[in-house]
């Protein structure tokens, strides 16, 4: 099974402390050796790291460890290779345009007997049953709202209902960003956290590194942390119920 | 004006002597210090590195010059803003998916009353007209050609009307890659040269750096490098015209 981290604020937040323990799973504490990938918004823009190594002996890992990019939207994946050989082309997270906004999609799961038939332009430039799925998504979307981006009410069902007819065909958790907002879909496995004042220290589960939020963040800020499971063991995480759909922004789950 | 830099090869190959050279015109030997990117094919997938910052103070730079990525077609660029501010999203390379590959494209120069009509599902994201150049090219090709990518001497054809077309709007100096073939477009400045068996030294302009290339070849092997000035100075390079296409596939310019 692959691991999803996702990180969704409202202020650029870095994501160091969360990648710390993550990126342990790629190899050390965990099985998921097939490659690994992180996508950070800023701005309209989206810079993504991709690596077909194992995470925990990744070059790039290492960067990403040590330069801290602040971001309000970040997806970071780690494979274990189920449908697609391990390659570049199947490292998730994966990137489309759609609406002039940059689109970042990362699963975690197995899909039997899905073939999709081809709507819209985009295309999957791998053989993963994920980049497939993605490349749906987009024709779905613009083919139910043309050339314009809907409000985020009609655009989260959209895709919530899109989700619920894929969810059939096997296990099913994505993260999904705009760039503005992150859609969560829970099939089998994924929980969250929202970090908000009075920010407290937190002590990661795959390192024994403690932060002490307090001192790196303002009374104002946000932050809600998205993963398949929870990253530290000193905090009181919200577990996902199979077939739950969630959305986030500015560091909080909208309530619907 | 920005900095193009591409390599085209028939197996893959680090560019990190060229890049060497290459990066010290953002900032350091050149003023062009509005950030930097560089794209690497790597089989079907495609990693792009991206920096708003000046490439010379740039960690993400330093990783690429220290982890030889081996590809068989690069594209880099380094910018000065004209067109757009100094953000992520108008840092160049850009990259679209059409045709179930992906493309990467980078301008030098600037456009002027440049405003094309949408056409086809692909839109700039930042405000440059370098992108809007992009995802007018991939709009074309796909109004064009329909579903299906057509043969390389019909593709090449088009992309070279299409830019012959834009190219009275001011300088349009491209590349343009889908990871097969390299395309290279002059308005103004670029030249190229190619290597191959019996390879030789060479020594950049921009630091005092000399590599043997028979060190670290097979006799087999061929290197096409594109650049907006030659990067060393003691080989010969091609200076390409005004108003000249060329084609770059494994590793040598392409008759036509």
């Amino acid at each position: 099974m692959c691991q999803l981290l996702g990180m969704n604020c409202n202020v650029p937040t870095d994501i160091v402390f969360s990648f710390t323990g993550f990126h342990h799973r790629g190899g050390r504490t965990d099985h998921h050796a097939d490659g690994w990938g992180i996508a950070f918004f800023e701005g309209a823009g989206c810079r993504v790291f991709l690596d077909p190594e194992p995470a925990v002996q990744s070059p790039i890992a290492q960067l990403v460890r040590n330069y801290p990019i602040r971001s309000m939207n970040v997806i970071a994946h780690i494979r274990k290779a189920t449908h697609g050989r391990v390659a570049l082309e199947n490292t998730h997270p994966f990137m489309r345009e759609l609406w002039g906004r940059y689109w970042i999609f990362a699963h975690n799961g197995e899909l039997k007997d899905y073939r999709p038939l081809p709507r819209g332009p985009h295309r999957p430039v791998g053989d993963t049953d994920s980049e497939r799925a993605f490349c749906d998504l987009m024709g779905h979307l613009a083919g139910a709202f043309g050339d314009t981006a809907p409000p985020e009410p009609e655009l989260a069902d959209a895709v919530r209902d899109w989700a619920a007819g894929v969810t059939p065909h096997g296990s099913f958790n994505f993260l999904l960003s705009n760039g503005e907002w992150l859609f969560a879909q829970c099939s089998t496995q994924l929980a969250y956290i929202e970090r908000c004042a009075p920010f407290t220290t937190a002590h990661l589960v795959d390192e024994d590194v403690t932060v002490d939020f307090s001192q790196v963040t303002t009374p104002h800020d946000r932050v809600a942390v998205i993963a398949t499971l929870p990253l530290t063991d000193d905090e009181r995480w919200t577990t996902m119920a199979p077939g739950e759909f969630a959305v986030f922004r500015d560091g909080r789950r909208v309530e619907r």
